[in-house]
């Protein structure tokens, strides 16, 4: 980081036809959080002070977004398509208040990494009034180059005006550039648009520098850097990148997965040391997972707490607001949401725990149903420590089942169970000798079926 | 296409006994189609108007599943297994009634495709007698070469008679060609059998044609196209490259689907744009899903209509006759079978709904299961327009609860519940003060344990 | 196979610090088997005939897998980690012993092929006293090189020490080792520790056989075989490849994975020919599934017999002492832990089978509860053949339902129910004609909604 002060322009315009989307393209998200987020995240850890964003295209939507995911981004909308130093130049205002750099990012590049704009930035800091982040290929067809002589960049030239020599550059451009900020706004006013599309190009701010004899630069930036998303492919494309970058990250850092391929994370997914995770495994945003937990195969979490030595799944749903304190325990086919299971509380099989309290120790039969909702409103239901819910049982709530307490298997449970306290609440069994035999000969003969 | 009549023969007699299967060959499926009955379309959309398909080993089951998704396909049967020309003139019968083109295809070949049967038929209609499909690799030992002079195919040569020069080619012979009709069956009956196992091999008619002064050609198809499936890591590999290009396919069409490498379509799957798929889906037969619909991780659906906006998932089991109607949703742990779940209705959680129809808005709680089935015959289960089921309660089918209806939670319910009634079906709860303990001691003592 | 005695002595005593786990390096697993017995059943694939572990690290944890693991295997412990040579000296008293053959093996090396032991042991039954697996790599940098000179093993050259000539070498030391029983000794006590850390190296026995005019030899081995797993990362890398083999070779035997790489073995699992599995279905340990079986999409199996023609899931858990006989169905949502079901008999939706019997041909329905804890002890269910249980019963276990028997939907069975027999065990249903619109009304103004 350098103590230069930093503005950083996102270009977050574009249409982006090619998502064939109603959402704008820098709003579709990668691990659960918009893209434009991402580029918004590696500006402030390469030491942006202040974010601007440029939207255009379902700018309502997009501002919505900032407001949530890019907390303190002014915004800029830019009226007509007229290019990339147009695009730029729609954040005019805050570009003359004046910063020591400027750094010009796309909304659609979520991979752009922190590191290479530090490295752009301290070509600034030694002087360059403007450096541009290249990237490397075998297949540079389409991209264009970046000519470099003595370190000095001399042009960025596109496909079409590249000489067959030119064109082996495997060196190109990301767009991505760091500019002088005493420099910036005179460079962006001198850009024409005397060109094809009539547009005003921001690579044309080298050649104008180099001219004015002021320093351009390129910087390498690894390839996934500079990786545009343009299509739902390209989405996939970035999001398998993210998430192999992540689940290595985990792996190194002690938690197992067994089949990182098939392990999915959201941005601010938190995992303990010594936690074994196995195939199959959903995390959606806001979970943490303390040390040595145990997440078994086809488990889906979002919004979660798991505590230290947590047995969960296979086939858990864990929905936002649970909280799974110190080895709590939720099985297969059960749904806990908004609900503090307690230490070493166990949810085994096929229940619904919602807007509750499972007290520490408790033992919650398979099939029992917190009935949380009545069509209206939620009321909560409240398990004391080392209470027994038998099998099968509905607890209406608003209800309270006191510690120690046990409920009788099948049962259906409406007013409150004191500490110790036992409670039926199912019928009486009849049972009728021979019965089945007579039914069997009817619904045989009602199917026209031999019994 | 061509106004030209073609037929197309699919060679499917082969037995396949490294599948180690009973089911024959050819009817492998992919994305759960019979591989025959792929290559079949592929005849058909390069305008083949009749289909021939060659049958031997398991002809019976063949000549079944031909009935089922080859429609109108006359199948021959190759009595004895004397090699592909062999194969060929068993459907003689279908050659000798006379069309423009005749296509030579392959029942184990699933990934051909159209484009390239097409070019072959254009060879045909500029005058060549026979076009070869070939296709190139880096790796071609062990297939037969294509030897072209002059834009000529001269021969097929294969690896064993190729001279070291001729080794180096690397564009190789698929075994497809597309055959002047007028020629057809005087090239055939002119291939012998004077080889080493004394089998007729079609490959002979280019050197046949060749030798007649008939122009003979080779076209290049797609290294898949030719991917013949011999075993079942071939049938896997060849499923995989399906599967690749049905997601590439869905994604470019607005699709989005978050680790693509893990959902899994069938070969007639429809899903609208703007649809969100995550990981880990699974669409059997018969799907189709509407424009804006969720579909969330780990679920399973097969012969189902989800519409508008419909919230899917995770762990969702929809089964043929789901139907689903705008902003419907089927949450976790829920099956749903042969059942219309109306506009905006929610089937939450743990929920079995099994020939039924859900009304518009009703909410059924978790754990409601329709009793469809008394060991012979299925019934219906009618819930009417914004009906209320609480939790865990079992409707007891045939059943109808009307519109508005509320069912309390725990209800077994075996009789009609009319518009705006409330039923019960539970029994009273009984609590006893104490007893909790009580049998917690007594049973602590009968476990040989401390309570 | 030789019949030639041998000694394998697997090295386990490493630290693994950046594993960051508290369990020791070697215990981690592969396919549900620790690592270090995956080397032990290398080393007795090629005809070992005693094991000698020699652990330090962990030393009890590893002791006690081993009990477990490597039934026989002798363990001894290397006191001061002074190098590999000290280590394989810390089994001296089972090297004295005096074996035709050593094989030194190290225990993070999971994927060692017996092929290559065999290859190296017959080197020494042809009268090499050292024969050193080696393995090709493009990548040789960091790897000791092996001089091989007419076929003799020269010398093993450290990266650090090697010519840049030696550097282009691409043949590399695993570790790996065959030696001579009857040199063994003498060999491992002239080895010295004049190095920069002062430590024992195997390695440097070549160089000290070769001085005497011993045969030393390379055995090439492939690159798998010499893998370490250093990492978490590179623990999922052995898994993978683990798998890899595993599933191809099931394809080849005649099981169709539609998405190999969503299936998931353990190292126990044995699947019947002309068995379907689906995609993402997860095996544990214990697991036989016999001809003919179905498993569909999102299984999770382990401890359990599927009998030929099974048809398990979607979403199934099968626990461990689930035993499925012949055409058993266990479906969507439902757990079977240490139960028989028998042939034929139906476990289809939401249920929980746990320490049970169902009877051949036994319906069971939707929603179905096994009651089979009370909070101490676990109860039996015993269901008769051809009994039908109703959508969201609780059976209350100890509990036995008679051949025949039919126990009606939503009951709470608690009593024997004879053979033939029909039991109730549910409240009369009420029904409170208008009360529902009363209800909404007020339950509205509550929630203060409008109803």
């Amino acid at each position: 980081m350098t103590a230069r002060t930093c503005l950083s322009i996102i270009l977050a315009a574009g249409e982006g036809t090619r998502m064939k989307s109603a959402l704008p393209k820098v709003l579709h998200p990668i691990a659960g959080l918009p893209m434009v987020a991402h580029v918004a995240a590696a500006a402030k850890a390469a030491g942006t002070g202040d974010l601007a964003l440029v939207v255009g295209h379902g700018a309502e939507a997009v501002n919505k977004a900032a407001e949530k995911f890019i907390p303190g981004a002014t915004t800029f909308v830019q009226e007509k398509r007229l290019g990339t130093a147009d695009a730029v130049l729609a954040a005019r205002g805050a570009i003359s208040t004046g910063y020591d750099d400027l750094l010009v990012l796309f909304g659609d590049t979520p991979l752009i990494e922190a590191e290479a704009l530090v490295a752009a930035r301290a070509k600034l800091a030694e002087g360059a009034a403007v450096a541009v982040l290249g990237f490397r290929t075998d297949k540079p067809t389409g991209y264009g180059r970046l000519i470099v002589q003595d370190d000095s960049l001399v042009a960025i030239r596109e496909e079409k005006d590249c000489s067959e020599e030119e064109k082996k550059i495997t060196f190109c451009n990301s767009g991505v550039m760091a500019i002088a900020g005493s420099h910036a706004l005179a460079l962006l006013d001198a850009v024409g648009n005397a060109n094809a599309k009539g547009e005003y190009y921001l690579t044309d701010i080298v050649g104008i520098a180099a001219e004015q004899g002021l320093g351009t630069v390129a910087v390498e930036a690894g390839f996934e850097s500079a990786l545009g998303v343009n299509n739902r492919a390209e989405l996939a494309g970035a999001e398998a990148i993210w998430q192999r970058r992540r689940r290595h990250e985990a792996m190194l850092s002690g938690v197992t997965l067994i089949a990182p391929e098939t392990v999915f994370f959201s941005h601010d997914t938190e995992i303990g040391a010594d936690t074994l995770i196995e195939p199959n495994v959903w995390f959606g945003p806001g979970v943490t997972v303390a040390q040595g937990a145990k997440i078994h195969a086809f488990s889906h979490i979002e919004g979660t707490k798991v505590g230290p030595g947590c047995d969960i799944g296979p086939f858990a749903r864990l929905r936002p607001g649970a909280d799974l304190k110190t080895k709590a325990k939720v099985g297969n086919f059960c749904e806990v949401k908004k609900a503090v299971v307690e230490e070493g509380a166990k949810v085994n099989h096929l229940t619904y725990i919602g807007d509750a309290r499972i007290g520490a120790g408790a033992n919650i039969g398979a099939g029992t149903i917190t009935c949380n909702y009545d069509g209206y409103s939620k009321f909560f239901t409240d398990i004391g420590k080392g209470a027994f819910i038998g099998s099968n049982s509905a607890l209406v709530a608003p209800i309270a089942i006191g510690d120690g307490a046990y409920v009788a298997s099948g049962s259906v449970v409406t007013e409150n169970v004191p500490d110790d306290a036992l409670a039926f609440g199912r019928a009486r069994q009849k049972t009728l000798p021979g019965k089945a035999r007579e039914l069997r000969a009817r619904r045989a003969e009602a199917a026209g079926k031999t019994p």
